[in-house]
């Protein structure tokens, strides 16, 4: 086996055979294939693409690539989920506490924000002393003691997609269907689901931008899903304004405890969670009814028995749960500033993107891996499309510790909030199922 | 400017500008381009092509990387000479000095052989004390002295194409005929030319192995050389069977040698001479009329003046001439054993790439840059295709210094001599020109 062959065979649109790929992951994940040889590859895989067998190989490859999280002592339903990101995106949080306390064991791993969207490790970071980093023994511990653990990407888990993600980073290859999609369910396989659902996000705050592309990546990941055995379903999301109405980590952390209180419920942030959780309940055999699913999830929020599933992993987890019983302990930003409408009309778009680029240049994201954030930071938003709005009206409130970023931070405000004289229709969140 | 759009525009098929191309070449060359960065470019180019402005640029870019050789003093009319490279193509030390006897001044770099093809610097080699590296001051002093110089690319010439050439190497980015275009010219205009007669070589010994192919790459010279304002011209010469009959170094200096002398004259080496020569002369101002050019060639051959010339370039480069005065006092191979042919028949193939792979594994070329070469081994054909032969006729020597080696030598050229029970028509050297 030779990569000068495998490149010539990709270059010129041949199809790779499994020893080809495995060759390829394995030899540049210990080394002896250069960054340089990967490059070339990799651009001309994501010129000519691939089809669904090399992608599944890939996807295995990378899988297989470093530790497997081996959670088979808790059955064969093992549910997942993963979302490709968003602004706001809270959905984890809210949503999995509610899943173990019906049953359903998690063992959840979650990566750290990068550009304009957020992480959900990073949003954990606003409560004192939860760990993230757990070895293997203590993290399958910890779900076997609370039935859910939510942790980083700490393990040696694909370390192959993480050398691949980075070169494709620097070198314009980022956005290959082919490759997000085996990146992704390269993770899943790896920390041991064997039923995944997936939140496939479309829109402006979102990797793919319209329902096309959404569905091009979520037809290469349900491909993956049945060739790797995995039972795979995926869930288009709006993702064209934030999720709910807080954009910032502490600020994210403080509604999805009140939405797992059932103090404040967010109509979109429920439309998502209660989706996504009737379908991880069926996949995990626990009725296949999704409106009655559904209610048990409301049930569960009602009789705080999936708060208290929180508050027990979060103790379990080093954290400390005074913050959440009382979340005004929480580390607020310096300055709490209210955007207000210079005119009347209705919401008619709030740009996810851009509205996650302003959080981070308030400091609650990074642009380069190595950046550090602050918690306390962001947006909490005040109306959501279709929203009617008077002049004078709060759009928004800027959380920041730096004066200085007040003046620029309103500004944006006022720009990314289009206001429109006639009504505007609510926009759907849920967009279809795979 | 930025790498990453730069590559993302090619990926997506667009074209690059002049300022994307010389960007991308500086800073590669300067190494604030990576590697991985270049060679995910490359292999963009590769795929999606370039135009011919894109490819004139890359050239111009790669030819003002390093040092230009200012051949200023000598006119507006120096011409260079190229072949795309070949086995047994000893044309450069057979033709050149004939063009300088004729007061054509001559200032030629070549290179060093690489894989199944010679070099010209190896051959040179062949010549005790030769000296093939003088800085730049010195090589334009050689020319005005004798009228001719060759030496090896030592200058730092073209340095962007290198370090390109270099990484197509390695990444499966050779045969690409914008970037061989553009490595060719690059090479050409850094080395003072401004008329630049090229022998494109075809056949199985050459990397273009068909017409098309080679017409494909002429073209893109041709326009390359156009928009660089360099007058070109391109011959297309048959690379099937080695020219000449001579492989190895210091066996085709001797082969050059008698050329130059009138002594032995391969009919296909003396076509391919006279027809470069020919333009070669034209284009220098020095008569449009080729049949006439030809006939003061074959004069100079005739009285001597030009292996005189050869004499006095070798003698001027600190080379001992008694060794070409007497050539049987140059480095013999240690064996030198003759194959015969096994049945009667008439020669149909001989396929030159076939051949440079066995002189090398002789030892007369190099499989890596690094490795070191034997002067003195080689082959030398005795039967040209359409010559008839009789079984025990000898149809070459092996000249090795290994005796491990002559049996799989033998065998190899009872192998690569098709003969055929048919007469066969002599092939036709000249193919064309464009």
């Amino acid at each position: 086996m030779n990569i000068l062959d495998i490149i010539a065979k990709k270059r010129d649109k041949g199809i790779l055979n499994k020893e080809e790929i495995e060759y390829f992951v394995k030899e540049y994940t210990k080394g002896t294939i250069t960054d340089y040889q990967a490059a070339a590859l990799i651009m001309a895989i994501y010129i000519n693409g691939m089809n669904e067998n090399e992608i599944t190989n890939l996807t295995l490859a990378m899988a297989y690539s470093g530790e497997i999280v081996d959670l088979s002592k808790f059955g064969n339903n093992v549910v997942d989920k993963h979302s490709t990101g968003g602004v706001g995106d809270k959905v984890s949080i809210a949503l999995l506490p509610i899943i173990a306390s019906l049953g359903v064991p998690v063992a959840k791993m979650s990566g750290r924000g990068l550009g304009f969207t957020g992480g959900t490790v990073d949003k954990f970071e606003a409560i004192p002393n939860y760990k993230t980093e757990f070895t293997m023994e203590e993290f399958i511990k910890n779900v076997e003691k609370t039935g859910i653990s939510m942790i980083s990407q700490s393990l040696d888990i694909a370390p192959a997609d993480k050398k691949i993600y980075a070169l494709r980073d620097t070198i314009s290859c980022v956005d290959s269907i082919p490759l997000i999609a085996s990146s992704i369910m390269s993770k899943k396989i790896a920390n041991g689901a064997n039923k995944i659902v997936l939140d496939v996000t479309v829109g402006l705050g979102a990797f793919m931008k319209n329902i096309k592309q959404a569905q091009e990546l979520a037809t290469e990941m349900l491909k993956i899903g049945k060739l790797s055995n995995r039972e795979t379903i995926c869930i288009f999301t709006n993702m064209n304004e934030p999720l709910g109405y807080a954009v910032g980590n502490t600020l994210e952390m403080i509604e999805a405890v009140k939405f797992l209180r059932g103090e404040e419920t967010p109509e979109d942030l429920k439309e998502v969670v209660l989706e996504l959780g009737s379908y991880m309940l069926k996949l995990a055999g626990k009725g296949d009814n999704l409106q009655e699913n559904k209610q048990r999830m409301l049930e569960n929020i009602r009789n705080q028995k999936a708060y208290n599933k929180f508050l027990q992993m979060v103790s379990n987890q080093g954290g400390d749960i005074s913050y959440i019983e009382d979340l005004s302990k929480l580390e607020k930003a310096k300055y709490i500033v209210p955007v207000y409408s210079i005119c009347d009309g209705y919401i008619e778009e709030i740009n996810a993107e851009d509205i996650g680029k302003l959080a981070c240049y308030l400091g609650a994201g990074r642009l380069k891996k190595e950046d550090s954030i602050q918690v306390s930071v962001g947006l909490v938003l005040n109306k959501k499309i279709s929203d009617i709005v008077k002049k004078g009206d709060v759009l928004a409130y800027v959380h920041s510790n730096d004066e200085k970023n007040l003046q620029y931070a309103t500004d944006r405000i006022l720009d990314i909030f289009k206001i429109s004289e006639a009504e505007i229709e609510k926009p759907k969140i849920l967009l279809g199922i795979m």
